[in-house]
C-alpha cells in the first residue's frame, strides 16, 4: 500500500467539490474556487514538504526536525508522548510546553510572524511563531501554508499573551515549538466553517426543504458570495450535502451533545425507577400503526414492513411481565412530507409501563421525567446552550411545575376564548396547535403543557376508550412551544375489545395476530408514550427545523450522506 | 363499547392455539387441551363470576363484597388504594396486611382451603385462604376457580407459616382477605410456565431453528407429553411461537434484565470516558458492509438498503469532531443462515473513537470496558444469573486480567501446538475458532481474548493494513467462550487510501461517495467495533442458543411474533 499524503494536489481537476447528486458546484462558485486553487497550488509548490516528515524545502534547515508532514499513521509506532487536550488548556499550564493534536481553524502569516487557531469541538486557542531558538524562516513559511481544517500535532509553551484574545475561547496564546500536519485537508472546502456559523434569523429555516424554497436561498446565497462577501450565508441544503463539514460548526456539535444528553437524562430517570431497557424488532410482518407510510421490502420471499414505531412490541413485553420497559431506536415513516418537524426516520424514545387504575399514573410520570429532561439540560448544558443560541437565537424554555395539564375540551374553550374555532371531536391540525401554545403561554406562562383526553377520531386503534364517554380516549400529547413532542395513552388490554377496535379500523386482524393474542393470557392494565427525540432538541433550542437536530437527516428526496 | 370481560368463555372453538402460521396445535395436543378444557368450562359453570364485581353465586354471600371480577380497568376511578410490591415483601411488613397486585402461578384446593402461589418476575409467594371472618365457603371456591396467569389484586395479611414454604422465593405468606381479578386468562395456555422452564442440557439447543430438527425434537416432545408427564419439555419453536408466555418464565426474566444491564454499563463506562451518543441512519443509499445480505427496499422510488452497521457513519461522525461516539442500534443482516449465532436483526453495540498513533489505545479501552461490563453483571445481576443457571446451566465466565492478547500468527501457532493447521493468511471458520477458545482456556486459563492482526482476506475495505506488511491488518477480534462478539480495527482515514481499497473489494464507489469524500477535509486517525449484545449474554451465560437472547429473534423463517 503506497503512501497517499502529499498526493491530493496532485490532480486537483479530478476532484470537484460534488453535491449531493454528484453534480459539480455552480459555475461562479467553482470559478471563484479555481482561481483560489490555482493560487493555493502555486504557493504549495514552494512550501509543502512531499516525503515523509521531510523538510521544505532541499536545501538543509537545521530547525527541520521541527516541522513536516508525518507519514500517514497506520500504528507504526507507539510513542511515550503525552498529548494534552486542547479543552483542557487553563492557566495551571502556563509556563509548561504542552503537545496537542486539533484542528487547524484558521492560518495567518504577518511579517514574519505566522498564527494559527486551533480547534476542538467548542474550543479555540491561539499559536504563534516568531523565528527562533525553535523555528526558523521555512518553518515560518511552512506553518503559514497549512490549509483550513487540517490535523496538526503542536507543541508549544503555554503563555499568557500580552494583549486578551478575544477571537478565541481559551485565554492562553501557545508559543510554538512544533507542528507537524497529521492529516492535510483539500483545500477547497465546500464552504467557510464561518460562513456556516453565521446567525439564523427566526423564521428562516422553518420552510421545508423543498425544491422551490430551496432554489430561492440558493439564489440569494451565490448573490451574496458575488456582493458582500461578509453576508454569506450557506443554505440548508448545501449544508446538508455536505453535512460532515456543516458539523464541526459550534453550534452543531453543541447541538448533537445536548441530543445526547438528553437520552442520558431519560435513561437515568427511568433507570433509577426501576424500568429496563428492551430491544425490539424493526422487521415485523404487518404495519404497526396503520397500513399507510410504510416503508415494505422483501424478506425472504415474504413481504415485511419497517416498524413504524415499537408499539407493538413494547406493549407484549408488558404482557411478558417486564412491568416497565424503555427503548431507544429507530422509527421510520414513508410519509410523502417535508415540512419543518417531519422526516421519514428519527430517533424514538419509548416508554410504557404496567399501571394500577388511571392514566394519571402515566401523564404525571412522563411529567416528572420531562422536568427532569429540562433541569439536567438546564445544570448540565449551559455552555452548548450558549453556543446553541449564539446562531439559533432563542428564548430560554420555560416549564412551570406541576405541569399544566388540560383536558382537549379546555383546550377547546381557551381556543374559543381566543378566537378560534375547534370541534371537540376532531384532533388539532398543526396551525391550532401553534396558536394553543401562543394562548397557552399567555394565559400560564408555560412552554410545556400536557392535553389529554382526546376525541376518538384523533387516537389509534389500541388507545382506551373513556368508561364515561365513549367519544373520548384515555390519551394524551405532550407540546413543547406549541408543538406536540409525545403521544400516548392507557391502552386497550383487552383480547377481545382489542380484535374489535382493530376491525373497525380497517387493520387486518391477522397481520396483527400475535399481538392481539398476547392479551389473553392475563393482562395487566398499563400505558406509555412515544418522544420524538429530534422534536424535544428542536423545540427546547428553538431549531426552526427538525434536519438541525438530525446528524443525518432523511426525507423524501434525502438519503444522501 | 361493551364489557368483554368473562366473555372468552363463550366460544372456545372459535380460538384454538394457533402457531406461527396460523395453524392449530398438533391434534394429540389439541385433544388434550379440549379435554382439558371441557371439563374447565363445566367447572368454570358454577364458579366464575360473570357480571362486574358480582359475586360467583346468585345466592347472596354476606362476604361477597371481598372477592369477585373487576370491570375492565378503563381509568374510571382514582382510589386511595396503595400497592405493595411482591418483590419488596419482607419480614418488615409480618403482621400488616398489604394490597398486591400480581400473576396467579398457581392455584391448589384442599379440602376447603385454597392455595395461590402469586408471581411478579423472579418473585413468588404463597397466599392461603381459610374460610373465616373474611372469607366464605364460596369465596374458597372462587378462588380455586381462577385460572393460571391471570392478574390479581389480593389483600391479606403477612404472616410467618407454621412450615417453612420451599417453593417459593418468599417465606412469608399471606392470609387472604380479599381477591379481585383484574384480568382473567385463557385457561388455554400454549404451554405450561413449568414445562417451559425446565432444564435445557448442555448442546440440546445449540442446533440450528431448521426444520428438520424442529422436526425431531417436536415429535420426542409429543411422546413426551403421552408419555411420563413429568418430563414433558416444550421445543424452541413452540416457545418462540408463544414468546409472551415464554418470556415470562423465571430465566428469560432474569436474561432479559441482564442484557439490559450489559447496555447500562456499556454505556456508564463510555460516558465516563468522555464518549457521547449518536444515532446514524438506518435507511441508507449504498450497502455498509459490501453488497451482500442487505435488505433492500423502495425508498420513494429510489432504492435503498437497510444499514448492515454504523460503520459508515460513525466514521463520519468523527470526521465531523464527534471525537468520542457511541450507538446503541439495530443492525440488519440478510443472512439465509441458521446457526445458533445468527440472526437477521441484532443489537449492535457500536464505538469509534480518535486515536494518536496505535490500534492498542483502541484494544486496551476495550479491554477495560469488558472488564467493567464483566465484573458489573457478577457484582449486580448474580440473582438472575442464578436464575439463569437453572435452567440453562454454565460455567461461571472467566476473564483473566489484564485481558490476554495473541496475534492472528501466535493464535496459528497455538493451534499448530495443539494439531490444528491453519493458515496465517486466511480467516478463522467457525470450528477453528472454537478449538482455539478450549487451547487458550487450557494454557492461559481465560474466556476471554484477543486476537489482533488479522489477514487482510478477513477483513473489509476500510480496515487500515499494517505498515510493516501489507498481508496483515491493524484489527482485531474479541472473543468469549471461543466465539467472536466484536470485530473492530484501526480504519484507513486517507480517502485515496479508501477509494483504492473500495475499488479492490468491488464495491460502487459511487454508492459510498460522501463516506469516503468525508476523509478529504483532515482527518483524524481512528479505529472502533461492533458488539453483537445477543452474543455477549448468550455467551456469558453460555445459553447455546442466540435466540433465548432476543426478545424477538428474526430468522430467514422467522419474522413473527
Amino acid at each position: 500500500m503506497s503512501e497517499p499524503q502529499g498526493k491530493p494536489e496532485e490532480k486537483p481537476s479530478e476532484e470537484p467539490v460534488l453535491d449531493e447528486n454528484g453534480k459539480p458546484l455552480s459555475k461562479s462558485a467553482l470559478k471563484k474556487l479555481e482561481q483560489k486553487k490555482a493560487k493555493a497550488d502555486k504557493k504549495a509548490q514552494h512550501q509543502v514538504a512531499k516525503g515523509p516528515e521531510k523538510p521544505i524545502a532541499e536545501e538543509e534547515d537545521p530547525l527541520k526536525c521541527n516541522y513536516g508532514e508525518y507519514e500517514l499513521i497506520q500504528s507504526q509506532e507507539i510513542s511515550k508522548k503525552k498529548w494534552v487536550e486542547l479543552g483542557s488548556i487553563s492557566e495551571a499550564n502556563v509556563g509548561s510546553v504542552v503537545l496537542i493534536r486539533a484542528r487547524v481553524h484558521n492560518v495567518r502569516a504577518k511579517g514574519t510572524v505566522a498564527f494559527l487557531v486551533l480547534r476542538d469541538s467548542f474550543h479555540t486557542i491561539q499559536a504563534v511563531a516568531y523565528p527562533g531558538e525553535f523555528i526558523s524562516k521555512k518553518m515560518i513559511k511552512f506553518i503559514s501554508g497549512i490549509t483550513k481544517e487540517s490535523i496538526v500535532d503542536l507543541e508549544g509553551e503555554v503563555t499568557v499573551p500580552e494583549q486578551e484574545i478575544h477571537s478565541c475561547s481559551k485565554k492562553q496564546e501557545l508559543k510554538i515549538r512544533k507542528v507537524f500536519i497529521v492529516s492535510k485537508s483539500h483545500e477547497l472546502l465546500p464552504f467557510q466553517l464561518e460562513d456556516a456559523s453565521r446567525k439564523i434569523e427566526k423564521g428562516e429555516e422553518d420552510e421545508a426543504e423543498d425544491e422551490e424554497h430551496v432554489q430561492v436561498v440558493e439564489k440569494h446565497e451565490e448573490e451574496s458570495k458575488e456582493g458582500e462577501k461578509k453576508n454569506v450565508k450557506v443554505s440548508m441544503r448545501t449544508r446538508l450535502n455536505n453535512r460532515i463539514v456543516d458539523l464541526r460548526t459550534q453550534s452543531k456539535q453543541a447541538i448533537f451533545i445536548l441530543s445526547s444528553g438528553v437520552c442520558q437524562l431519560f435513561r437515568e430517570f427511568l433507570y433509577a425507577n426501576q424500568f429496563m431497557e428492551i430491544h425490539t424488532p424493526k422487521l415485523i410482518p404487518g404495519a404497526s400503526e396503520g397500513g399507510a407510510n410504510v416503508f415494505k421490502l422483501k424478506y425472504f420471499g415474504k413481504e415485511a414492513c419497517l416498524a413504524q414505531s415499537p408499539q407493538l412490541y413494547k406493549q407484549m413485553c408488558i404482557m411478558s411481565d417486564l412491568k416497565r420497559v424503555f427503548e431507544i431506536g429507530p422509527v421510520f415513516r414513508a410519509e410523502n412530507s417535508f415540512t419543518h418537524r417531519h422526516m421519514c426516520e428519527f430517533t424514538g424514545l419509548d416508554i410504557e409501563m404496567v399501571i394500577n387504575e388511571h392514566y394519571f399514573e402515566l401523564m404525571d410520570f412522563m411529567g416528572e421525567l420531562f422536568i427532569y429532561i429540562f433541569e439536567g439540560i438546564e445544570k448540565r448544558y449551559a455552555a452548548e446552550l450558549k453556543a446553541i443560541d449564539h446562531q439559533y437565537p432563542f428564548e430560554p424554555f420555560v416549564c412551570k411545575k406541576p405541569v399544566l395539564k388540560l383536558t382537549f375540551e379546555e383546550a377547546c374553550k381557551l381556543l374559543k376564548e381566543n378566537g378560534v374555532e375547534q370541534s371537540v371531536h376532531e384532533d388539532f391540525n398543526t396551525e391550532i396547535e401553534k396558536k394553543l401554545g401562543v394562548f397557552v403561554k399567555a394565559k400560564y406562562g408555560t412552554d410545556f403543557y400536557m392535553v389529554h383526553r382526546y376525541p376518538v377520531a384523533a387516537r389509534p386503534f389500541y388507545t382506551m376508550v373513556c368508561k364515561d364517554d365513549n367519544k373520548f380516549t384515555n390519551s394524551y400529547d405532550f407540546f413543547m412551544r406549541g408543538e406536540e413532542i409525545t403521544s400516548g395513552s392507557q391502552r386497550v388490554h383487552d383480547a377481545k375489545m382489542l380484535e374489535i377496535r382493530a376491525k373497525e379500523f380497517g387493520i387486518e386482524v391477522e397481520t396483527i395476530r400475535g399481538y392481539i393474542d398476547a392479551f389473553k393470557y392475563g393482562a395487566y392494565p398499563h400505558g406509555g408514550c412515544g418522544i420524538g427525540l429530534e422534536r424535544v432538541v428542536m423545540l427546547y433550542c428553538a431549531l426552526g427545523n427538525i434536519r438541525n437536530a438530525s446528524l443525518f437527516p432523511r426525507d423524501p428526496k434525502r438519503i444522501l450522506p
